[in-house]
């Protein structure tokens, strides 16, 4: 049985990673490593946090996306190391060899050299974040209800999302609607149409990425909606129950959620090759390592300018279109390995988008800006149709059905409550309660 | 604002409670308390044990499904303890006095005075308890890919399921269909369809609350299925990676699931008035506590020899019966306080399923018995009837379409590692591992 296919190692099973195993071609074996057994549809996360969709709706178990490829061997396992001169990656289950790697395991949340921050403002990168963010927000409504104290109450309904880019805006604005359409029925003592929700931008507009045109946009349709704009506001510090910002304003929130700052995943760093402040890779114009043509580093871990001097950002696209150029590449060179001539990445800019809340939304594809009801309906559909697995698409199709019309949630459900370090807290306090006329 | 209603205090929102405050045509102020913020419907958890479903598809919120109930207010709390003289309950935020109280907390799993095996063999009451086992047994299949010693993999491949009743029948049939057909196409070097699903009962057949008969074809059903059903086996021991039967014989499985007693919750037992061994409240015909006219246990805690002289099993039908029995009482009550004259519990036995696999179920309604398609056709819509929320009963009916005719299961994905048991043991675990043909 002893095969002596090259072997391709991929390391993370995101768009990158898959699109890889999915698209290329040769004759070669690939093994694919995660540490999750799913892939994650990471644009719509902040739906899972904000209660409208379940986890399983997003993920797609990485064995059954593949289960056709018979050349593609998935293992649930950490890459902890890799040698680039040896060729090898040390898992935490063992060693792999390879001919080529590629490097596609994303990002993590970075709190700009204040991990302690953490604790206190949980980021959103994957299933786990989402459900701690839901249980979170939705208990402290929960714990509003029976709390006497007005100005405890007033924390408890605050949300605070640190970050005006295209998560924070669109956690922002899934909140606002939750507290202010979605609860708002449910609650006899708190009203939950009073839930602030404050969105916090270091920069002088949200959506930066986006035309000041775009980004005055979506920040009108986000005050509409009844979300406070601070930008030009940067955070200074950040501990259990409270923002501070660089002004001396104290922003005090039971909920405070960070979507400010994506670095790279660490791995990169400990590679010994040029990396940016952010830890991602600095790759050559084909995509590989420096040095290592053998490796290459796709989606957000690379620092890639392309060949027409454009700073490829870390969206999906990207990712799938860097996964295509290195299947092309090493395709090639194993047909012809004489002949290597590698040809230099190209991004195409499909477009950006991003969603406010219902029937609102701002998009730009090439130089064509539109915003409204027609970009929701676009965002709407671009995300359907890439959404892995006709099961998730029909599931969050029929979700966002029932919620456009019942304005209801269909995931406000409260599990995993052990080993949250906000609920330790909570089982030491013991507010006296009664209800309203009821007190004998 | 002050309202001289009587107060009526319900804990717990099972069927019991939850039936209560939809039924109760009184005046009166109901106040509903519960440790979580959803109902739960449990007949279909085990699918979600099993990843055939997502937790939020099988619970509601409580707030919810009761926004139209104004004269009921919702609590997310715990009680602590009763006074019944002092018509008081305390909660972990507070105290309520109460004209009437509702116990209906439900059950508990219990260990039979071993309460240490609950670390190795989780039971199935709440959604946590499902996210668990579905973590666990996914996982082992992963960790069986990558294990190199033989005796391990087979190990890290069996499943013991301990109890025959229909919580474990139903699990053992959803474990055998899931690694059998589900997860079979996606593995490469592991055979799923050789994983072992046993079953073990300490009576000498399986569903025991069945006729002999019934009880045979749900094991013939069973073993078609490829369940080994081990009869008259009683549990010794239960440890990390093994279960020990009182004839010596050892069976070594990395997942144990407990399916074998209910009890009732504990806080039964603080009452101070008549339990039996499981330490459900022997109630007076009516359904109230002895000696305690104003306070009624229903459901699963309270221990009923009805009008007719039948034991009522603790069924969800049974708790809805008791349920609307109490809000009639109370209701009399109110509009006739000096007219005190209450009747007597009847309870109506609408019959009983359970459901084995794709196709196979075994059921009893009155004198009349049944199995097969036409059993399982009946389960199915049985319980999308009964299902709570209309999305849900969608959401459910369009999953179990799906995976009729696509053999896959939409939830499975893991999520939440972080303070396992299990894993924790993995991560020091470290087992040289390459794929085959690429040791280089």
């Amino acid at each position: 049985m002893e095969t002596k296919l090259p072997h391709i190692v991929v390391l993370g099973a995101g768009f990158g990673g898959l699109t890889f195993c999915q698209d290329f071609k040769g004759k070669a074996h690939i093994t694919l490593i995660d540490r999750k057994n799913h892939h994650l549809f990471q644009p719509l996360l902040y739906q899972v946090a904000t209660a409208a969709l379940s986890a399983p709706d997003i993920a797609q178990p990485i064995r059954s996306i593949l289960t056709d490829n018979d050349n593609v061997t998935v293992l649930m396992d950490e890459a902890t190391g890799i040698n680039l001169t040896e060729k090898s990656v040390s898992l935490k289950n063992g060693t792999l060899h390879y001919d080529f790697l590629i490097l596609g395991l994303g990002g993590v949340t970075s709190y700009f050299g204040h991990p302690e921050w953490e604790q206190f403002a949980p980021g959103l990168k994957s299933l786990d974040d989402a459900l701690t963010i839901r249980r979170r927000v939705l208990y402290a409504f929960e714990k509003a209800e029976t709390e006497m104290n007005p100005q405890r109450r007033d924390e408890l309904l605050t949300i605070v999302v640190v970050g005006g880019g295209p998560t924070g805006v669109e956690l922002a604005g899934a909140f606002s609607e939750l507290a202010k359409h979605v609860l708002v029925k449910d609650f006899q003592r708190i009203d939950p149409a009073r839930a602030r929700v404050i969105l916090i931008e270091a920069s002088t507009r949200v959506l930066s990425h986006l035309s000041p045109g775009l980004g005055d946009t979506a920040r009108a349709q986000l005050e509409t909606m009844g979300v406070e704009v601070k930008t030009s506001a940067k955070v200074k510090n950040i501990a259990h129950g409270f923002v501070e910002l660089d002004s001396g304003e104290v922003i005090r929130a039971e909920n405070v959620i960070w979507a400010a700052g994506v670095g790279a995943s660490p791995l990169g760093r400990q590679l010994g090759v040029e990396t940016d402040r952010a830890g991602r890779v600095k790759v050559a114009p084909d995509l590989s390592i420096p040095g290592h043509p053998s490796a290459f580093v796709i989606g957000d871990m690379a620092n890639c300018v392309d060949k027409n001097g454009v700073n490829v950002p870390g969206v999906s696209p990207a990712a799938m279109q860097m996964a295509r150029h290195v299947a092309e590449i090493i395709e090639d060179e194993l047909l012809f390995p004489q002949h290597r001539q590698r040809k230099p990445f190209g991004y195409w800019d499909k477009g950006t988008m991003a969603t406010i809340g219902r029937s609102a939304a701002v998009a730009k594809v090439q130089d064509f800006e539109f915003s409204g009801f027609l970009a929701w309906l676009a965002w709407l559909f671009i995300h359907l149709i890439f959404l892995v697995g006709f099961r998730n698409k029909v599931a969050v199709f029929l979700q966002w059905v029932y919620s456009y019309f019942t304005y209801k949630r269909g995931s406000r459900i409260i599990t995993g409550q052990a080993g949250d370090a906000y609920l330790a807290e909570e089982e030491t306090k013991n507010t006296p309660m009664v209800p309203p006329g009821h007190a004998h």
